[in-house]
């Protein structure tokens, strides 16, 4: 499968062997070649992209680029908004509607120099209703969701990053699917302004072709733009952190390791070899009590999300709902009536749970460098009804910690991705740590 | 002055000796009279509010009111989105701007059956360049800001009470200008999504004319609307809590005090013997280390705010000025070029000051019920091209905790606030206490 890094060749436009505009047509290629199929796009900005690409040349050339995604082709997830195109956040309630200005994000993408290409699919509201997108890999198969659009459009090397969202599952689901890196960064991250994306547990993030692919441009984006209004924002040098191996990893089997496959638990296991060969100490449920606690608290992960998410979401869909309800989807109408049915006490008692489970996790880190898991329970089904199961992304959502997931692992030829989860705040030593585990497993081709 | 409490005249709507409609028509009276001189509202709905009105009327009559505000005439700054009015944000960049949605707590009055009468008077973006609107005690005063017109509309009569935003002093000085009372709740206490309100230590409160008007107001729209998305939002009791006499207040000079008069602190100071007659202990900076430690933390009060503010609001300053900053007053052109110079480790920094003069002002806790100080350094100012000196109000706005301005004093016939502040999420206790003083120190008329 094509990726595309652009950090990688990053050092060809410096010496003037290669272009961003040259490394655009090649994308654009692809996207020739495979959009129609693929349908990671709902708008493309090609002209735009081309000027923009022609500018970011010119600047390599002078030796000045504006910042190191000078002329980096980025797509944009369709719930942020974006001046130049509409922002139809996967909904016949917004198609074609035009916010007229960036987001936060796409406007220090901008300053940055990155290109701004198009416009990525995403479900509905960023939930679980699906777009059109395939699989790259294999087209009768789901890209996952939410951030489908990003994740496929990096798989296929139409983009070097996408920018994504996750609540639930929406950025590590699709990227393991799709076998790309994905990162979700620590809550408030990065900032969210001028998206659709206004969850407490909900984070903007980035999907891309390496891991220094999603460094840069996280970085870039945080130096303009911070995280959330009072928060750090993702903390750390500018250029991708030097690998730095852990001493000790908790393996976090989840309720997802009951659902996964006896091929991918071997797979898996030849993993924690490699690791341990490499002087890496694995620890588990059975090994620590405070490890079993967390793996017996993250049991609640998805019911407290969800009850977390169904009230935070009962505005906007009670406007939404008054506006045309017909063009909310079931699931979203079924959703809005249950918001209407919650009280403000029984958030208070989810986010209370919330808040034990975090409790519980904090306390690994005196343990242990990181946890290790997989990105989902298996390769992506087949069928696009739905974006598949996320028992392995949602930890990472309501613990509010980083996590990356890289795509090192396969089951029957298709990419399943390797997850390294953090700890809050701590970014960039995740960051270090997961580029230790990609050196020690080696990337496994899909 | 006229002040119209909507929630002292519900029991007439219950027994049918008033209405709702007949209320607003009195409303609308005071408005035909004084609205051409005061300029509270940026824009009316009078037809659709006499319909909200009459509907209220119908189910009070029927003895089945929405909620203890059906029928109550409410203001909206105008930096709060309302679907059926255009949202001009005080900038000439939004005049006659459209959203086409109603902001979570709008539609949350809207369901409890409030009848929205119009959009108030906003200083640009809410911070510090001045709207039209005047004083209604005295028109060639400044009504304060940034939520002047909601101030101003409830100091003369026009409605009951009105949404309002606090980030430095735009809820609790305006109100002590005013002579209304003022509530700014703790960080997170009211949903703000739908408003231009996003910074950190940004809140969504109410101006009113009775602390019981604030209160109910408060309370129904968070049970339909809830805090900002993590929070637990305000809780307590949904009709005013109690008056809870404490036992010991913390009276707290900040760098206010010595901008006062003579005249005013011997009103404060007839003020502290009402309550030590009354056997409330009151203790000062000089009477222990705690306070002493949070006076002296507070002086950085506004200076980290500025900062904290200042790379806040990177994003949309830089949008709106690439969109047209000649549509930018000279102060907002002058903000986006210091935001622009600053760093996210200058801002991490900032934080981290805020975070620790939290965490003085926290432990005053274990020693005393609530703070008490001045709303305002004096009466407002001759003058409409400053909103005045926030000394008085920024503590309570970096500190994230509850604060309400009851307009108990006055200095040469003009209303000042005394400000009664609480600790964070401790929102109910805050007003039980704040009703208590309202009691001992009795209303000064202006």
């Amino acid at each position: 499968m094509t990726t595309t890094s652009f950090i990688q060749a990053a050092p060809a436009f410096a010496s003037g062997a290669d272009t961003p505009r040259a490394f655009l047509e090649r994308c654009l290629a692809r996207m020739e070649a495979r959009e129609g199929q693929v349908k990671a796009f709902v708008e493309t900005a090609i002209p735009a992209a081309r000027e923009a690409a022609d500018a970011a040349t010119a600047r390599w050339a002078a030796g000045r680029p504006l910042s190191s995604i000078d002329g980096m082709p980025v797509g944009v997830k369709d719930v942020i908004e974006t001046k130049d195109m509409p922002t139809g956040m996967g909904s016949p309630l917004f198609t074609g509607w035009r916010s007229g200005r960036d987001a936060a994000s796409v406007k220090a993408l901008r300053e940055a120099g990155a290109v701004i290409l198009g416009k990525t699919v995403t479900t509905e509201f960023a939930a679980s209703v699906p777009g059109p997108t395939c699989n790259p890999h294999d087209l009768t198969r789901t890209p996952g969701g939410s951030s489908s659009g990003s994740a496929a459009g990096v798989a296929a090397g139409f983009i070097s990053a996408g920018l994504g969202t996750q609540v639930v599952g929406s950025i590590l689901r699709p990227s393991s699917f799709c076998g790309v890196y994905g990162f979700k960064p620590s809550l408030g991250g990065i900032n969210r302004l001028g998206s659709h994306d206004f969850m407490s547990q909900s984070c903007q993030g980035v999907l891309a072709a390496s891991l220094g692919d999603v460094w840069h441009l996280v970085m870039e984006v945080v130096a303009r733009a911070g995280g959330d209004p009072g928060w750090p924002g993702v903390a750390g040098p500018m250029t991708l952190p030097l690998a730095k191996k852990p001493k000790r990893l908790v393996f976090l089997e989840t309720v997802g390791w009951s659902k996964v496959s006896a091929d991918l638990k071997a797979e898996m296991e030849r993993v924690f070899v490699k690791l341990s060969v490499a002087g890496i100490e694995i620890v588990n449920r059975s090994m620590a009590a405070d490890i079993a606690t967390v793996e017996e608290a993250l049991t609640r992960a998805l019911s407290v999300t969800r009850e977390v998410n169904c009230w935070e979401s009962r505005w906007p869909l009670n406007i939404y709902a008054e506006r045309d309800a017909s063009k909310l989807s079931p699931e979203m109408r079924e959703r809005q009536k249950e918001s209407e049915a919650m009280t403000p006490d029984q958030y208070r008692a989810a986010l209370a749970q919330r808040e034990a489970i975090r409790a519980a996790y904090a306390k690994l880190q005196s343990g242990a460098d990181a946890c290790l898991t997989l990105s989902a329970v298996g390769p992506a089904p087949v069928g696009l009804n739905s974006t598949g199961d996320p028992s392995f992304a949602v930890p990472a959502s309501l613990l509010g910690v980083p996590a990356v997931s890289m795509p090192l692992l396969a089951e029957a030829g298709l990419p399943v991705g390797l997850q390294v989860m953090g700890f809050e705040q701590c970014d960039a030593d995740l960051m270090a740590i997961a580029r230790a585990v990609e050196e020690i497993v080696g990337q496994v081709s899909a």
